[in-house]
C-alpha cells in the first residue's frame, strides 16, 4: 500500500451530514435546530468533499449512512451500497468499515426505540442488556453495519450533566457488568462495539458538556477506568473511543499514557481507537494544544487514536506530507492502518467476492421493529421502572376517577433518549413524526385502567416558563379521586432539551414550572401520585412525605407507557433499582455516592448534607423482601486469597417479585482515603411469594484493589467490611474479614468480577 | 533533651478552650452555638489534661490563650503569663511559642476588626494589606504572641464554599502579592505568619467545607501552589498550616509528598509545619488513613507536620512508645524539634534571662483598637468597596427621602468576617455586645445624607423564611425617594452563619428570603439601590439592568458603615476591584474565571453559560479611566528572556480616581490547556482628573511557565498573547510577543513576580 492509501484508511467520510441539510453552508448557528452531532455544521466544509474525491485512494470509515436522514431500510441499503462501490473504486478496492448509533437501538428511521441506558442500569439485569443488544446487532449487522458506536462506560460523577441518560449509572461495577453484558450482545451478532468516552468525560467542572475535568489520576483509575477495562478484558470490545474533555489539562485524544499505556500496554486491547466526531481538530480549537488540523493529527495519531471520525479532517492530505517531511514517523501510521485493516479483515471485508451487495442482502430486514423487539423493549421497560414509593396509592388496585397530568403525560417522545432517531435526527422532519406507533402513558393509562376513568391535562411543557396550562391541570385534579402528575424531561441535542447531549442543568431542580405545577397539585388536596420521566435524577425532597406514590422510570422507550401503567396498577411487579441516587437538594452538586466519609456524611464541619433522598441501588417493591444470615467462608483470607459471602433473600410478602441482592465493600482503614462502601457483587434473584434462596459471592480479594500512594493498584492487608443487603442504604448483612498477608500489588490481570451463585431454598 | 522533652515541643495545649464553656463533657453537639473550631467538643476528654500534665516535660504551642474567651488585654496577659510560668515549669524551663488567630486582625475582644480576606483582594494594594498586619502584628507581639494563624492563601475554586471571604480572592497572582504583603508586614511586628491551607482546601466537591478536592496535580501545581511558593520564597513566611482535605484521596496532612518535597527541597521552606486544629486525629476518623491517633501522629510526623494543634493527642505518650519501640525513626522527632526550637531561638524565648512578664510587659497595650488601627480600617474599608453599577442613582447628590432596607442596614456583624472575635467567640456572650462600638451602614447613611431623610425597615432576616417583614420594607420604600437594600451574610461557624467556616452554600442565591425581598422592592417602582455585603459573590443576574445602582462589600469590617455610605454619597472615590467574579445563575456552579476555552466560554457544546454578570478584576468608579497606547519593548524574545509592556492610563472625566491597570498572559497553543487568559501583573494608579501616567510591567518569561504534560515547569516557545486593560473583561490593549529557542525548564529559581513601573505623564 502507498502511503496515501495507507493514510486513506484512517479516515471516514460522512456523506449523510450533507444529504438532507442545507444548512451548513451558513456556517454555525446554535439555533438552528440541525445538528446531529457537536458544531458539525463547523465543519461542513470539510465535510463536503465529494465522496469520490475523499474514497481517492481508499477509505476507513463510511459514518452513518442510515442515521442521518429517515431512510427505509432498503433505501439506506441501496445508498450504503452505493457508497461502498465508490469507496472500493480505487486501485485496492478495500470496502469501508461501516459505524452507526446504537445506544437506544439502531439510531435508524422506524428501528425500536429501546430505553435510555440509565434505564438499563436500574434492570441490574445485563443477561438482560446482552439479548437486547444481541437483537440491537442483528438488525445493524443484516443492513451491512460492522461497528456501533455504544456502550457509554462513563461513570456518572455529575448528576447535572446532560449525557447522564445515555450512563448506565453511578457505580463503576454496575457500569462494567453491565456495559460488558452490551459488548457481548452486540458483537454475538458480530457488530463491534465502541466504548465510550474514554475517559473522564462525566466530570466535567459544572457539569458543562466538553468542560475542562478537574480530576487526579487515582479518581480516574478507581472509578472511571474500571468499566473500559472490564469491557475490554472481560467483554472483548473492539473499539474505543475516545473522550473530548480534558482531565487535569490533558485532552483525552491526545494523550499516549491513556489511549496506548493503559489501553494496549496495560490492558492489551488490539482493536481500533476511533475518534469522537470531530475531536481531533478540536484539539487546536477547542483545547488549545495544536496549533492547527494537521498538529491536532499529528498529536491524536500519535497518542494512539487510530481512526478519525465522522470525516477526514486531521489525518488527511497534510498527514501524508508530514510523513514525507519526515516530522510524523510513518510507523505510526502503519500501526494505526494495521489495526483497522485487521478489524476488516476479520469482517470478511478483505475476502475475494466480498460484495457491498451481499453485505446488505444475505438477510434482508424490512422491518426494523419486529414483533421480537417490541416484546423486548417491553421486558427492558417494565424492568427498569424504579418504584420509589408505593404510598398510600399504590398500585391502583380500585376504581377510581384519574386525573393524568402533566408534560410527559402525553408525549412519546418523552420516553426516548437523545440518541433515539425520532428525537435524535426527527425533530428535523417534522411531518415524519416519531416513525414508530409508540403509545403514550396516557395511552397506557386508558388501556389499564379504562379509557372513562382518566382525564388529562397536560398542565405546562417540560421547559419554558408558561403557566397557562395549570389552571386546567388543577381543575382537573380536583374532579378526580387521584391525580397522577408525569413530569420529567424530554431529550434533545445541544440545548434542545432538558436532558441529552449538550442539555446540562444548572441544578437538580425539576425542568421549567414543573415544580410549582406539582406544588399546585399538592395543594388541591386530591392525592397526588408522581411519576418523574427523566434523564438524571432530580431532587425530589420538596415531594417526600407529601405524595401518595413515587415512581422514576429513565426514558423507558417506546414501551414506557404501557410500562408504567402497569406499574401504577400493580400488573407490572416493579423491580427496578436506582443506577443513581435521587438526591433531597437541588444544589451542592456534584457528588455521587461513592465518596468517603467526608464527602458521604454530615458532619460537623459543614452544614451541607450529602445524605441523598433515596440511596443508590434503592427500588422498591410491591412484596416484601428480607436480606439475613449471613455467612462467611473464612474470617481470614490472604491478600491474594478469596473467600464466600453467603446471604439468604427471601419474598416475605403476598406476591412474586424479585430482589437484587447487593453486596458493598468497606475498607475502613486504607493507606489512601476510599469510598465508605462500594458495590462489588449483584444479583436479580427472581423469588415467588414465600420463596427463598441463598445468594453466594465468591469475593477474590483482588476486588479490594485500589491505586495506593504510588498509583500502583494494591491488594492492603486489613480489616474489610462485608455487607450485603437491597441498596447502599439498607445493608442488614454486615461482617468483617480480614485479609492477612503483605501489601500485594494488583496487576490487569487481577479479578474483575465476583460470581455470583444462587440457590434456591426447598419450600 | 530527652525524647519526652522534644515530643513534648511537638505538642500544644489549648487552655482557652475549655476555660470559659462547659458544654464539652456533653460530647458534640451540632446545635449548640460554642465551637469556635471543627468539632473541638469532639477532642475536649484530650483536652481536659491540665496545663501542668501537659506541659510536664515542657510543651511547643500555648494556643490562643486571647482568642477563645473575651478578655481585656490585662487580663489576657496576666493569663498568659500564669500558662507560661506553667510551661518553664519542667528541667529545661523552655517558654512555649504563644499563637492567635488574627484573619480579619487580632482575634481578641475589642481589638480592631479590619475587614475580611476577600476585601483586601478588592484592593488590589499590597502596600496596604502590609500597613494593615503590621498593625496587626504590633498589637499581639506586644501581648507576647509569637505566631499569628493567617495569612490564608486558598485560591478560591468554587464560590459555595463558605471559606471564600477568609480568601483573597480566585487568581493565584492577586492571592500571592497581597497575601506575601501579608507576610511581610505581620513579620515586620516580629510574629511569625503562617500560610493555610496547605494545600487544596478551596476545591471540595460539592463545596462542602473538608469535603474530598477532586483535583490533578497540574491544577494543583499551576493555581493552587504559586501563593504558598511565593509567600515562602518571596514573603519569607515563617510556618505553614497543613489543609484538612485530601486531594485526589491523599490527605494534605499525611502527604510527604506536598509537606516535605514541595515545600521544603523546592523551596527551600525552612520554618515550622504546623497542623490545622485536630488535623492529626482527623487522619483517622475523619479520612480513615490511620488506625487511631497515635498511628496517625506516626504518619504526619513522617510527612512533614512539626507541631500539633491546638492540643497534643496524636505526639504524645504514643508517640514516645512508637520511638521507643523503632516504629517511629528518632530522627524525625529530632527534624521536628529541631525546627520549632529554632524559632523559639530566633524568637529570643531562649535567651537566658527570658521571663512571660517581659515579653507582655515592654510595650504595654491597653487599647487594641487605638486610633491608627481604627484610620486604617476605615482606609481599608473605603478601599475594598467595589461599585458594580453606578445607574441612574449613584452617587446620590441631592437631598432625597431614603428608605434603607434590609438585614445588613442596620447590623454591624454583617460587616465582620467569621474569625472577626465579635462573629468567632461573642455569640456565647450576648451580654458583651460586639465589644466594639462599629456604626452600622443605617449609621454611616443618617451620619452621610441627615438623620431626617432616612427611614429603616429591617425586611427579613439574612437567612430564614419570615416574610413578616416584608410589607413595612415595601411600605418604606413606596414612601421614598429612593430604596437601598443592604442585603447579603451574616458569618458564624459551622452552620451558625450564611457565610464563614462550615456555612457552605448550596447555590448562589442570596440567603433566606432576601432575593424575595428584592423582587417586591424592584415592584413598587422606587428606584433601588442593592449593596450587597457579602463573604462570597452571589448571583446577581435577576438585578441586571433593573437597579438604580448596585454595591458589593466583602464584609468591610469595623468601618463598613461609613465607609458604604461614603461611596453612596460619592464622598469617597469607589476604586475596589472583583477579586471574584459576580456570577449571573445561581447554580452551574463550580468554576472561577481561570479556565481554558471549554470552560471559559459558552459554545454549542452545551447550554450553559459561564459568563459571568461582572468579570474578574471589574470595579467601577465615579471617574472614567482610558488604557491604551501599548507598547512593547521587544516583538521577540527567548525562552529565558525578559520583555516589558508599557501602557498609558488616563483619568479621562472630572473627579480623582485610582484605577487597577491589569496585565493578562495568554497562550494559545501549548502543550497542555491553558487558562484563555490569566492576570501576570496590576497596579493601582492614583489619578487626579485628566492625570495620566505610563505603567510598564517588566515581564519575565518564567512568569508564563506552566506545569507540562510531565508535571514539570516549563516555558514553552511560541505566540504569548499580552492583553492590557482594567478587568479580565475589559482589555482593550492586546499584543503578541513571540518566545523563541527551546522548551525550557522553569525551576523553584524562576521569576514569581512581575515589576511594575509608573511614570506620571507631564500635565
Amino acid at each position: 500500500m502507498t502511503l496515501e492509501e495507507k493514510v486513506a484508511q484512517l479516515g471516514s467520510r460522512w456523506v449523510g451530514n450533507d444529504m438532507g441539510d442545507s444548512a451548513q453552508e451558513d456556517g454555525y448557528d446554535p439555533e438552528e435546530q440541525h445538528n446531529v452531532a457537536p458544531m458539525q455544521d463547523v465543519f461542513a466544509a470539510g465535510g463536503s468533499v465529494p465522496l469520490e474525491a475523499a474514497a481517492r485512494h481508499g477509505l476507513g470509515h463510511l459514518t452513518r449512512v442510515y442515521g442521518s436522514v429517515p431512510l427505509s431500510p432498503a433505501e439506506g441499503a441501496a445508498e450504503l451500497v452505493r457508497q461502498q462501490r465508490v469507496v472500493m473504486a480505487g486501485r485496492l478496492g478495500i470496502p469501508a468499515l461501516v459505524h452507526e448509533e446504537c445506544l437506544t437501538g439502531f439510531t435508524a428511521f422506524g428501528a425500536t426505540v429501546y430505553p435510555a441506558a440509565l434505564a438499563w442500569g436500574a434492570t441490574f439485569d445485563p443477561d438482560l442488556i446482552e439479548r437486547m443488544s444481541a437483537a440491537i446487532g442483528r438488525d445493524m449487522a443484516a443492513l451491512g453495519v460492522h461497528q456501533g458506536l455504544s456502550p457509554v462506560l462513563d461513570v456518572v460523577r455529575d448528576y447535572r450533566w446532560g449525557r447522564v441518560e445515555e450512563t448506565i449509572g453511578e457505580d463503576p461495577y454496575l457500569v462494567s457488568m453491565v456495559g460488558s453484558a452490551y459488548v457481548r450482545g452486540l458483537q454475538s451478532a458480530g457488530v463491534i462495539a465502541t466504548l465510550k468516552h474514554f475517559a473522564g468525560y462525566s466530570a466535567s467542572r459544572g457539569a458543562r458538556n466538553h468542560g475542562p475535568v478537574p480530576m487526579g489520576r487515582r479518581e480516574l483509575i478507581d472509578l472511571i477506568l474500571p468499566p473500559f477495562e472490564t469491557a475490554v478484558r472481560i467483554g472483548g470490545a473492539g473499539s474505543v473511543m475516545n473522550s473530548y474533555s480534558d482531565v487535569d489539562g490533558v485532552p483525552a485524544g491526545a494523550d499516549p499514557w491513556l489511549l496506548t499505556e493503559v489501553l494496549r500496554d496495560e490492558w492489551d486491547f488490539t482493536g481500533t481507537v476511533v475518534s469522537d466526531y470531530w475531536a481531533i481538530p478540536f484539539l487546536a480549537t477547542m483545547h488549545g494544544i495544536a496549533g492547527g488540523n494537521a498538529d491536532a493529527g499529528a498529536q491524536a495519531l500519535a497518542a494512539g487514536i487510530d481512526v478519525e471520525l465522522p470525516d477526514t479532517i486531521g489525518y488527511g492530505a497534510e498527514l501524508v506530507a508530514k510523513v514525507r517531511r519526515g516530522e510524523v514517523p510513518e510507523e505510526l501510521v502503519d500501526r494505526a492502518a494495521r489495526r483497522l485493516l485487521t478489524q476488516k479483515a476479520r469482517l470478511g471485508l478483505l475476502d475475494p467476492g466480498w460484495t457491498p451487495e451481499d453485505s446488505v442482502l444475505a438477510a434482508p430486514v424490512t422491518d426494523l421493529n419486529a414483533p421480537a423487539n417490541q416484546a423486548l423493549a417491553a421486558e427492558l421497560a417494565e424492568r427498569s421502572i424504579v418504584l420509589l414509593d408505593a404510598g398510600s396509592a399504590l398500585p391502583i388496585t380500585r376504581p377510581l376517577r384519574i386525573a393524568a397530568i402533566g408534560p410527559c403525560a402525553d408525549d412519546a417522545r418523552t420516553f426516548l433518549g437523545c440518541y433515539a432517531f425520532p428525537n435524535h435526527v426527527l425533530p428535523r422532519y417534522p411531518q415524519l413524526g416519531l416513525g414508530l406507533d409508540i403509545p403514550t402513558a396516557l395511552d397506557g393509562l386508558r388501556a389499564e385502567f379504562g379509557a372513562g376513568e382518566i382525564t388529562y391535562a397536560r398542565g405546562c411543557e417540560v421547559s419554558g416558563d408558561d403557566r397557562g396550562g395549570f389552571a386546567e391541570a388543577v381543575e382537573a385534579a380536583r374532579g378526580a379521586d387521584l391525580a397522577v402528575a408525569f413530569v420529567g424531561d424530554l431529550a434533545g441535542l445541544f440545548g434542545k432539551g432538558t436532558s441529552g447531549e449538550g442539555c446540562d442543568a444548572e441544578d437538580l431542580r425539576l425542568p421549567g414550572v414543573q415544580p410549582e405545577l406539582l406544588a399546585e397539585l399538592l395543594a388541591t388536596g386530591t392525592p397526588l401520585v408522581v411519576v418523574v420521566v427523566s434523564g438524571r435524577p432530580y431532587a425530589l425532597g420538596d415531594l417526600d412525605g407529601r405524595v401518595a406514590g413515587l415512581v422514576q422510570a429513565f426514558m423507558p422507550g417506546q414501551a414506557g407507557g404501557h410500562a408504567i401503567a402497569g406499574v401504577l396498577s400493580g400488573r407490572i411487579q416493579p423491580t427496578g433499582k436506582l443506577p443513581v441516587q435521587i438526591p433531597r437538594h437541588p444544589g451542592g452538586q456534584p457528588g455521587t455516592y461513592l465518596q468517603p466519609i467526608l464527602g458521604a456524611t454530615h458532619s460537623g464541619v459543614s452544614n451541607l448534607d450529602p445524605t441523598p433522598l433515596y440511596p443508590f441501588g434503592f427500588g422498591g417493591s410491591y412484596t416484601t423482601f428480607a436480606v439475613d444470615e449471613l455467612r462467611l467462608s473464612a474470617e481470614s483470607v490472604p491478600t491474594d486469597g478469596e473467600f464466600a459471602v453467603t446471604v439468604r433473600v427471601r419474598n416475605t410478602g403476598e406476591r412474586d417479585g424479585a430482589e437484587v441482592v447487593q453486596l458493598y465493600l468497606a475498607d475502613p482503614v486504607a493507606q489512601v482515603t476510599r469510598p465508605v462502601r462500594q458495590l462489588s457483587g449483584f444479583h436479580r434473584v427472581e423469588l415467588a411469594a414465600g420463596a427463598g434462596a441463598d445468594v453466594t459471592f465468591r469475593v477474590h480479594t483482588d476486588r479490594t484493589a485500589f491505586a495506593g500512594r504510588d498509583l500502583r493498584r494494591v491488594v492492603e492487608p486489613g480489616d474489610l467490611r462485608v455487607l450485603v443487603g437491597t441498596s447502599a442504604g439498607d445493608l442488614p448483612c454486615a461482617a468483617t474479614v480480614r485479609l492477612t498477608g503483605p501489601v500485594r500489588p494488583a496487576g490487569a490481570d487481577r479479578r474483575l468480577v465476583t460470581p455470583v451463585e444462587v440457590r434456591p431454598l426447598e419450600s
